[in-house]
Parts: C-alpha cells; structure tokens; sequence
C-alpha cells in the first residue's frame, strides 16, 4: 500500500482580495476563550507602517506584538514571549499570525507552547505535544512556504533544528488575501516563491509521493509558472496565482517529501544562518546532476526576472564549514530516502553532499 | 472583493491504496463517545458481497446498515432511520458512510439528525441546524459526486429538494482508497465520473469563481481527461485520478457555484426522479450553445468509451412534465447568476429552459 497518513486539514479557510477586511468578523466567536484578548504578532516589516496596522482588527484588550525575522524561529523565542505574555496578561483567547513563513511558525508554535508545559526544546518532533493549544489564525503577506498548510512550526534549538509536528499544530484559520502580497520587496518575493517551486518539484521526483501529490504538485508548479515566466507581476492574476501556488505546493508534502535541496538548505541554514527561501535557491541552482530540466527552468526564471542568485560563496568556507553542513545535512534521512529510494546510502555519501557545497 | 466565503475542510483525510484497511485503526479513538457503538451505512450494492463485508471493521455492538440507493436521499428516509436507531440502541459513537454520492449524504444528513430535534424537513436550507451533529466518516466506493468534500447533504422533501448546508455537515474524516472503485459498473463508472468533470466545467466558466476555484476545477479537469480520453481504465493511475478528481472537482465548488447543466438536472431529478449523475449527463448532452467546447469534449468520450447516453426522451414528455420541470430549474436563482451574472433574467427565460429540455 502507499504510504499511510491521515492527515489534519486547516480547520477554516477563507480566500479572496479583501478578506483581510473580514478578520473582525472571523476572529469574533473565539473571543470570549480564556482571558478574552487576542495576540496579533505581525512581521516586524510593518512597524510603523502605519495604513496596514490601522487595518488590523484590534480592540482595546488585544496586544500587537512585532516579531522580529531577522533570524529563524527559535526555541528560546517561543519560550520567551510565552512566558512574557502569560506573566503579564494570562491566557490569550487565540493568536493571530500575520507575516511569512516565519511568522506562520512562530504563531503556531505559540499556540502550543500557551497551554503545554515547560520548554518548546522538548517537544522537537512528532506527537510530543501532550494537548492542543489556543485558537490560531495565519494570514500570509508573502507566499511560497505553505506554512499556513503545514503541520510543522519548525524550530531551531540547542540542538536540533527541527518541528513541533503534530494535528494541533495546524492552523484553526487561515485568511489568504492576495492584496497582502502585492507589495512584497521583488527578491523576497521571487526567492519565498520559489519554495514552493523547489518543494513541488522534490514532492513529484521521489519515491513517496501518490497522485494526491503529484495532483497538488503539478497544479502548483504551472501556476509558478505563470507567476514567474509567463506574466508580469503588475498582472492582478500573478498574485492571486502565487498565493494558490503556496497553499497547493504546501499540500503536496501531505503526500510526499522534500529531498536533496532542502537537505542541503537545511545544512546553509543551521550552520550559516541562511535564511531557509534564498538557501534553498542558491542549492537547487547547483542541482542539475539531480532536477535536471527542472534546474534549466529554474534558472530561466532567474534570467527572465534577473533576480540575483548568490555565487561563488564556498570559496570562502573552510573545510570544517562545508563539514559541518555535510554532516546536518546526511543526518536526514528521510529526505534521502524519498529522493533516491530506501538503498540510497548506496547512490549517496558525505563526499557527495560535500561536491554539492563546493559549487555553490 | 471577491466573493467573501469562510469554508470548513474535511478534518481529516485519509488517501491511499489499502487505506480502507486502516479504518478500524482510524475509527478507534472515537468509538467510547455515547454509547459506543458505531453504525457502518452501507451501499445496497454491498449487500451479500461477502468479501467486501468483511473488510469492515465491525466490532460486537457496532451496527451495519444496508442503504438503498434507489431513490435519492430524502428527509423521510432520514427521519426514519434516525428515530429507529435512537429507539433501539441510544445515540451511537459515529457514522460510517460507505458508498456513493447518494450513501455519503444520508451520513451527513443521520448525523446531523441524531443531535438536532424533530423532523429533517425544518432544517432544509443554509445554516438552519441548530447544534453539532455526531462524528461522521465518509468512505467513498464510486467517485465524481464530490459529496465527500462538500458541506451540504441534499435531501428531497415534501416540498422542497434542498441540503443541510452548515459547518458541521462536513465529514470529520474521509477515507479514499482507489481500490475501493475499481470494480464499479461501467455505466455508472462513467455517469458519476462525469458529475465532477460537469461541475468543474460549470464552477470555472461562470462569473463567481475566483483563482482558488479555477485552480481545483482545471486540476480536476485535466484528470478526467486522463480517465475518461487517455487511459485504459485497468491502468492503476485511472482510478487513482478519478479520486482525486473527485476530491478536488468538489473543492472548485468552495469558491464557485453549479450552472445551467446543474440547474436542467435538478428539473430532471425532482419531477422524473432520474438520479443526479445520468440526469447531468441527458443535460450536459444538449447544452453545446452554453459549454461549446467543453460538450464535445464529452461527447468524444461518450463515443471513445461507448457509454449510452439516453437520447429522445422529451418525445414522451406532456407539456405539463415540461413546465414543471422548467419551473424547478426557474426557481434556482443562484445558479443562473452565476452562469449568466446578475442580469440573467435579460437572457433566460422559462421558454429558454424549455427548448433545452425539449432536445433532450
């Protein structure tokens, strides 16, 4: 049989320009819960952006908390700003997300951590969460992680860098309004895009997706294309086609898995502190040997737009770096196994992975 | 703005060959709610199919009910079943709706009975039910309704045919195994698949839809192309798609409406009692000056795989059976708004309808 999973879907979605405006109305019936005010945690993008935050449904009760994406979400971030905000206030009804992929985690991260006891460290993994946590609402203003589908808010931590990965991690809500996204910096918006590009293509080559994942995969994989080959981004539909692009390649891991890219971006990520989007892009660049046609289109998509790819960048690391990142990046083996099948220690060693980072 | 909609997914999903054997595994942690039996309701067809029976994880207090599906669901049927299993067991842990369209919605519907007080008449119609009805699994063994994904449960009544249409008519989990359809008879293969590809085909060309439905109905589309043009059916990817076809036919539907076909169907289906799927199929048939392209793409599969779709019907039809008809699918407002937007009383009238149903 294929691979069994039963998964836990978004609880509600609502999408569409202007369903931003309607968060009042959403966030209304779960705000009497516990001590009766909402936590907005908003990318820190927007401090001081004044029109936008006069957008945000908030009341007298409600805290808006800026959140800093300067570095990946922490463990020690999410403990903090719990124990910050129960100290204070005591339980909030419910948090709302509104950022990235970051952000995303961060709120259901959040969620959790407000009901479970002690450190986020200990909950590194799958099901380890002991109870669900407080209502949680994403709404994305930069599309392309599929975070606002996931099971995951992944962490880094002392040791590990890895998710709070159960069903109560999914979002109660999730608000997708294209006009959010319409004005994201251009080389955030094509390197976050094109996550979903790289991780549809992993989802699709391996050896455990189904055709429900290939169905979300391919799906999202011509609607990248529209957004970044066939359309000009000023076109209303580009936005609207990056933030479907988004939620469907963030479905398509349902089924599947990412591989080889993201075992390498994970490796940029935890030892350079790459940011996990442009990491992935300067991997999948190098990736040929692997993804084929789908790096030739990648790469077209990068000289159509002349959006900027990092090169040359292993000249400067030292043997112990290239290491290092070799090293977190052997140590997943499910990707490797979804990319080149359970004999893939046969096809794959650590000088391999090496030979990737020397070309970057 | 578009369209403004907040919809309630599925909460769990479950897809795969040989899913079906992990029922049991997935209906355990819900079976001590009540008192703690489950009621298995199975398509008619099952009946006596002794292999197929003993795939249900049927434990000592649990109960299977045979479903007809000769008629289509109706509010007494409902009524019935209800009351008799209240009167002789109490309120069961949850529902399992193993079958079609037509068994998927009399499990929502049961489900929703078993909470909400008296007749199901009173609560046709949106958002009309009063509380939560029990856990509910929908197992579908033929696919292209959509019913496994969508939020009503149409129900034919004294007077009206029309759904429980809330958030708590949505299944609490679905099981979709391909193996489960294989064996479907060839008529109704085709008839019910066609169910998705019509309403795909309706949802994307109508003036509701936005980017989010468009993206389910050409993924939905391009499968049934592969099923219903490309493919042998005894290739393992044809059933495979048509699932997921189904599934995502369904979901072009969250952010869109039925049409012409749809509106001609339900005159069909309320007056001659002609079950929903063969009864799209005698419309779709006819509506070349609507769905140009897209009906003779259904009628070269019709030819293709040599599936009888019934021809000269209106010949034995009396004014009076047409009138009537014509009245039904007048009366269906939101459907010709959305085929023909907000003026479509400037182009459609019931003289319109009646030259459509005298082709037929």
């Amino acid at each position: 049989m294929d691979l069994f999973r039963n998964f836990k879907s978004v609880t509600k979605t609502c999408y569409g320009r202007g369903s931003f405006g309607k968060l009042g109305e959403i966030l209304e019936p779960h705000r009497s819960a516990n001590k009766g005010f909402m936590v907005f945690l908003v990318d820190h993008y927007f401090e001081g952006k004044a029109d936008f935050i006069a957008c945000i449904p908030k009341q007298a009760a409600d805290e808006i908390i800026f959140c800093s994406t300067a570095k990946e979400p922490s463990t020690k971030q999410i403990d903090g700003l719990r124990d910050d905000i129960l100290a204070r206030r005591g339980l909030p009804a419910g948090m709302v997300g509104i950022g990235g992929g970051n952000v995303m985690d961060v709120a259901k991260a959040l969620s959790l951590m407000f009901t479970n006891e002690g450190s986020s460290v200990q909950y590194q993994g799958l099901n380890l969460i002991k109870k669900p946590g407080i209502y949680h609402c994403g709404v994305p203003t930069i599309s392309g992680t599929g975070a606002e589908v996931s099971m995951t808010a992944v962490l880094t931590g002392p040791v590990k860098k890895l998710g709070l990965k159960c069903d109560w991690t999914v979002f109660d809500q999730i608000v997708l309004d294209p006009d959010l996204i319409a004005s994201v910096p251009r080389d955030q918006w094509f390197y976050t895009g094109m996550d979903t590009y790289i991780h549809s293509v992993e989802a699709i080559t391996g050896t455990k997706k189904n055709t429900f994942a290939e169905a979300y995969s391919e799906k999202a994989l011509g609607m990248c294309r529209e957004v970044f080959l066939k359309r000009e981004r000023s076109d209303p539909k580009s936005d609207e086609f990056l933030m479907v692009a988004s939620y469907m390649g963030g479905l398509s891991l349902t089924y599947s898995e990412v591989g080889v890219c993201h075992a390498l971006s994970y490796g940029l990520g935890k030892v350079l502190e790459l940011h996990h989007c442009i990491a992935n892009c300067i991997a999948f660049d190098k990736l040929e040997d692997v993804y084929g046609d789908y790096v030739q289109e990648f790469k077209g998509m990068v000289k159509h737009l002349q959006v900027n790819i990092p090169q040359g960048l292993a000249k400067d690391w030292s043997e112990s770096t290239i290491d290092a990142m070799a090293e977190v990046a052997y140590n997943l083996p499910h990707m490797w196994d979804h990319a080149f099948g359970p004999d893939w220690q046969k096809v794959l060693d650590r000088e391999r992975i090496k030979g990737w980072y020397r070309r970057m």
